[in-house]
Formats: structure tokens, sequence, C-alpha cells
């Protein structure tokens, strides 16, 4: 089972490593980063270079494919290399996936129309030009398309996409070695629980 | 306010990104991924290369370190670089921070002895013979030494190092724009929830 994961500049590190983690320690998988060209891509902060071992043409046929988002995902969603890459290897996965506002370079490679799909909280609405219908929810199964909301959603949607490719006790197995058991120390994770007054100022300032 | 995150051959991928996503987000953050060498480090599956864009020797004072672990940690527990390198810079950091099995480096660098820690859940009782005392909390402060448990529990960590560095508000807006709101799927994410028998397998295995 071969899981070829995106890299452009300015992807989101943990949107591409929350997914890779969770799905690579899956029995048979062999994941591959791949880009337009080999070597390190830049995220977006440009202080981390993951490094791509192989070269869009280098992978015709992956299973599954995870596209993770980033703050400015307008280079990806142009006509281009990228979008090629998505449509082609789309006609042979049996999982399409993204994290954050990954799902708005499938929607915009043409993959999402008419499909329920989520992104980033801030982002939601950018789905709809592209045909795609945004929902709330935080990893949404359409088919064999799969979204995830902002950033640290990947992991949840690799978690739950391990169990419905080898099942139960396999994804337990990979959620009790990564001791996936989240505590986090605030309650702010989500626009309905966060403050409202930083909710509000995001959503003037957006991403 | 510089972070070093160390990389070392076989490092678990999500141990470095966690903590690295929810600290780099910080006003005037500057992370740097520091290594023997500089160029790219490879992961523990072998699949996924990280470039160090600064070698030991550039590194000097940090603010922050982070040592991410790994399942097989005996190269940088051995005497050598590494260790050099953290008894160097620990002498002059604010907070020298640890996930997974990172802590049993920490420890073999002789940082531990005397404090509560924490590891991966297979690999507590490995402390002991470094003179730190394990506990199986997820998240664990001794002064300026934070321990966090197996691999996603630096994504806590480093949140919570996040608030005690820059305040809650802070803290709460790299939670909100990170969605940080987990929901996994399965509840067998630590041995206590996880299915018993899938617990003494991997206890009877070891990582």
């Amino acid at each position: 089972m071969q899981i070829a994961i995106l890299l452009y500049p300015g992807f989101t590190a943990l949107d591409a490593i929350g997914p890779y983690e969770m799905l690579n320690a899956l029995p048979g998988a062999e994941t591959v980063f791949v880009a337009e060209r080999r070597g390190p891509v830049r995220n977006d902060s440009g202080r981390l270079g993951l490094v791509a071992d192989a070269a869009f043409d280098e992978v015709t046929r992956p299973d599954v494919v995870v596209v993770p988002g980033g703050p400015d995902t307008s280079g990806p969603r142009d006509p281009g290399p990228v979008r090629d890459w998505l449509r082609a290897v789309d006609a042979s996965t049996t999982w399409t996936t993204s994290v954050c506002t990954g799902s708005l370079i499938l929607a915009a490679a043409g993959l999402l129309k008419g499909r329920r799909a989520t992104s980033h909280w801030l982002a939601l609405e950018e789905l709809v030009p592209y045909g795609a219908e945004p929902t709330g929810e935080r990893v949404v199964f359409d088919g064999k398309y799969v979204t995830a909301a902002g950033v640290s959603s990947g992991i949840d949607m690799g978690l739950t996409l391990a169990g419905r490719i080898a099942g139960d006790r396999a994804a337990q197995t990979i959620q009790l070695l990564t001791e996936y058991d989240p505590e986090p120390p605030y309650d702010a994770g989500s626009p309905e629980k966060a403050p409202a007054d930083l909710v509000a100022e995001w959503r003037a300032k957006g991403v």
C-alpha cells in the first residue's frame, strides 16, 4: 500500500506529519513524500525543510494520497503540476485525503464537486465556489474522499482512516503506541469553544 | 527566543513536529532544527528526511531545547556529540524539554537526576537507572525540565509550555489556529484505556 504525501512550498508541517505518523504504521504501508521535484521543500514558516524523495512522475499509482494545507494555497490551487498530478493519481487511488486547507487544493482540482468536505474553520466557505459542500465536522468521509479540519485534525483523520483500512485493532495499536490520549491544557481548539473575542479577531484578520 | 529542535538518525517525526507547530507560532520564536551535521536526517522508518539547518557548533545558546524520542535512542544516549551538545546548551537554556523516549536521552546526559520525568509508557522504567523519578503523567514540569509521554503528547507539552512562556491567550490562539480540539475515533491511547490484551502484547514485545 503506497501512501503519497504531497509537499509544496508553504505547506504546514503538522498537516503532513499527523497523518504520516498514523498511516505509515499500518502493516504493509510504504509512505513516500512527493513534490514537483525531488529535494527539500520548505514549510509555511520557512524554518523547516522536509525532503521529497520522489518527483510527481515517479509516483503514478499511489493507493492513498494526503494533501496537507497551508496558510497560502494559491500556488497549488492554480493550474499547474500539482493539479495535474492530483487529477492523474486520483483516477486510481483508494483514498484521496486532505488536511486543513488541503481540501481547497483538492477542490480546485475539481475533485470535491458535489462532495461534503471540511477545511480549516477560517477557510470553510472557500470550498463553496468549487462546488463542494462545507461541513464543520472534524473528519468528513464522502466516498473515497476524506477531508479533515485544521492542522491537528489530520491525526484524527489518519487514525480514523487507519481503522477503515486495517480494522479497529490495528488502529488501536497505533493509538496506543503513539500514546494518543490528548489532554489539551486549554479548551480553545474550535471557534465554538475558544473565547468569542479571539474568534472574532481572527475572523476579521483571516489566516 | 531561539527554539532548537534536535534531530538524530531514527527520531520519530511527530515527536519533533508536534512541539514545533505549537512553539514556533509564539511571537518572536525562531526555531532551528539542529543536528551533528547540517543536512537531511532520516526518521525512524527511514521514509522521511527532515533538514537540519544548523550543526551543533552553530547553536550554542538556544532558549528552548526540544529532544524528540525514537524507538532506538541508544546512539544519542551514548557518550558523543549529542550528549556533549545537550550538556553544553542546557547550561543556559530557559527550558530543556523532551518528547517520548527523548527523556532517556536527557537522562543519559545526566540532566534529569533527581527530577520527576515521563517518557513513552513502554520506556518509563528506563529512566530509573539514570536517577530520574518516572511518573505516568502526560506532561511533567520539574523546574526548567519539561518531559512529555509518547509521541503525540508533544503537542500537549508544546501548548502547555507556550502558555507558560507567553500567557494563556497566546496559547489559546495557537490552539484555535491549529484547531486542536482532538476527537480520537478510539479510546486506546494509554495503557490504562487500551484493550488489556493489546497492552500485554506490547509489554511483552517492547517497542
